[in-house]
């Protein structure tokens, strides 16, 4: 099945909202199999849908729109489509008569314009609305299907789960569909076209499952896609891809799917049983704040001493004056200092600090925006790791924070570099 | 001026990320009163994106179109845009240095295929990207236009500011077009609909310029949008509109357009001389996080102690342990105490503090998951406030940080609730 999908509204072109329908709509129908090769956002402009809708039942046999089924002027998807299929608008009585009860329930005030919501192309099924008033509704044509649902979140995904999901898996079983499987496979420490290149072979080559990478800020993902009959077959023809690419390239990745560098060190930090202190300059609390982003880190995660001043680096982390003097706040002496007061003061089993210039100010020829040293100390000493990152201020927060989980992560993998 | 915006990226349309890039441009292509009639998004194949701009080419005299323009096989922007204006690709000398420098600064490995984001289509002038590799472009043909910007927010978002705005604005310009002038004014402690009860007079009256709220996570934005032949008629417009706004609401408003609450706190700071320190509990490090996404904030902020065990907030902190025995870690004499610990061991002005239940476990029913206490230290003592907020994990946080940063921002502008 190849299917569109249509975002009427426009508060969508307006930037005002972001388009989460879209994203959602095409997570579940990855999950049944079915292609999306196009998704078209218009305004509440009923000839430029019906054009554009139009242009989609050439290319496509399934459309699926979300938003412009309210009570309002602007809500016009019923009415262009239509237009595009020459089908008029008639009152679905049962849906004339769940508006009138919601109305009452809800004590709200009775408009006779509430009723449009119940006009439907003729012949088109209503698929009832559990949370407002607007109905959904499937129409086939011919060989076509447009399916149109309200554009409210909370109205649109309980529609779709409930009556859309189960139709649209009917009939992609009745074409003797398939069902898409994705593996994410997370890298970091590796640049994509360097995994390109080592996976060239196996891009190039594959069909079924396909391969593809996706670019992060410090990380990057690689898609392993499978279609089969069911979700053990597509299992069974992405192993193999697996077993390949962790062969090649395992000592990159760091987890798959839902895994996060700061859930990973988390359970690592978990198994073995040991706490964690960190100290941040440049970083603000951001790596606190990823740290414990994971439900349970108190478990393991004892706490941060953001020192921004020198004077907090000496006094909070016993950073000694001298250190900063002769090396500077942004050097590896002063971030292996911060790694093991912060261990120190909070007695901690490993230390972990980031320092560097986040900019845009302060950085020199010697010492350039985006200069950061990573810090880890543990039992047996501490040790740095420099890295020159780029972006924005904010960008470059959220690098040096990536880096420095990454330096702990290989530290507890024990990855090259990850110990002194 | 017609333009449409175009999205690559397979990752799009499996519903992977959500489409942040069409927002932010709708957005700022709405501040230049440029129509947005379709947005597309198609996935990594070159037919049907050349498909698809030569559909767009008949509707629009412009098209803008983010990702796809990276060095891997499934990059297939500018391969698609040579296809449709039969224009070939051609290296562009400056990008291909820009591309060397940027590898051999970064350290990273050298691969020719790199050299591939630096083909342009012949004609094409070269977007530079000051963040990563790939250049976008700007290509006229005959009456029309066809822009390219890289997929990652963070290189086209600076691309986009410093060289395409710019461009759009002056070829509005040349074309005698309105101008469509936009006023944010950002509200916090009050919500949207009593916002929109306040204000229903004007909201309902109004065209030119048009008024609409728009609900964030922690606060509300009022949208006054005018359109006028020229920017400084469209401020005449505003002008009398904010007016009435800020005399029936103005205590609520904290700022406007691009002001943050942290943005206009470290204003507040600064112009009284304070320096602030911060100790955190359950935001683990996002209060001093957004506090130092702020250039410049090394001015007044001195550091962060976050403590997330109780032991920390004793032995870092001084919060007497009997005061956590007696109250719990969680309760406004702990935040006092907490607020009052970092203003100390800091030696800052002023001291603020978090501590709360972000979940999803560890609440009770006395309690619950979402009790916040935010505190805060001065010279003339402590005092704190207490808050029941919603949400996942992650959004308990932010609005934790929230409400503490608008604590402070009540204090130094001495609102209700600032002082004990």
């Amino acid at each position: 099945m190849q299917l569109e999908l249509f975002s009427v509204g426009t508060e969508l072109l307006l930037g005002e909202i972001l388009d989460t329908n879209a994203a959602y709509l095409a997570d579940k129908l990855s999950e049944l199999g079915i292609n999306v090769f196009y998704k078209t956002t218009v305004g509440d402009n009923i000839a430029r849908l019906a054009a554009a809708l139009t242009i989609a039942l050439q290319r496509a046999d399934t459309v699926l729109a979300t938003g412009g089924l309210g009570p309002t002027q602007d809500d016009i998807t019923a009415a262009a489509i239509a237009d595009v299929t020459g089908l008029p608008l008639e009152e679905d009585p049962a849906s004339a008569d769940h508006i009138r009860d919601v109305v009452r329930q809800r004590g709200h005030r009775w408009l006779d314009s509430l009723l449009k919501q119940a006009r439907l192309p003729r012949g088109a099924i209503a698929v009832p609305n559990p949370v407002g008033t607007a109905p959904g509704f499937i129409l086939r044509t011919d060989d076509k299907a447009i399916i149109a649902l309200p554009g409210p979140p909370s109205e649109m995904k309980p529609m779709f789960e409930g009556v859309v999901y189960p139709y649209l898996a009917e009939q992609v079983a009745g074409q003797g569909g398939a069902v898409l499987v994705s593996r994410i496979l997370r890298f970091t420490g590796i640049g994509e076209s360097q995994i390109e290149a080592e996976l060239h072979d196996l891009i190039s080559a594959q069909t079924n499952p396909t391969i593809a990478p996706l670019a992060k800020p410090a990380e990057v993902h690689i898609r392993i896609a499978a279609r089969a009959s069911d979700r053990a077959a597509a299992n069974r023809a992405i192993a193999p891809i697996e077993a390949e690419i962790r062969n090649r390239l395992g000592d990159h990745i760091y987890g798959a799917d839902a895994d996060t560098l700061e859930s990973v060190v988390g359970g690592l930090l978990r198994q073995a049983g040991n706490t964690l202190a960190v100290a941040e300059s440049c970083t603000g609390g951001l790596l606190g704040h990823r740290l414990t982003n994971i439900p349970g880190s108190s478990d393991y995660f004892l706490g941060s001493l953001v020192t921004y001043s020198n004077q907090a680096k000496t006094n909070l982390l016993g950073v000694p004056a001298e250190t900063i003097n002769a090396h500077g706040a942004v050097s590896a002496e002063t971030a292996e200092a911060m790694a093991e007061g912060a261990r120190r003061v909070c007695g901690a089993d490993l230390g972990l600090s980031v320092t560097g210039i986040a900019g845009p100010t302060g950085g020199t020829p010697q010492k350039p925006v985006g200069l950061t040293y990573l810090g880890l100390a543990h039992s047996g000493g501490a040790f740095a790791d420099e890295r020159r990152l780029s972006g924005d201020r904010l960008l470059i927060k959220e690098r040096a924070a990536h880096m420095a989980l990454y330096l702990l992560y290989r530290h507890l993998t024990g990855r090259p570099g990850g110990a002194s």
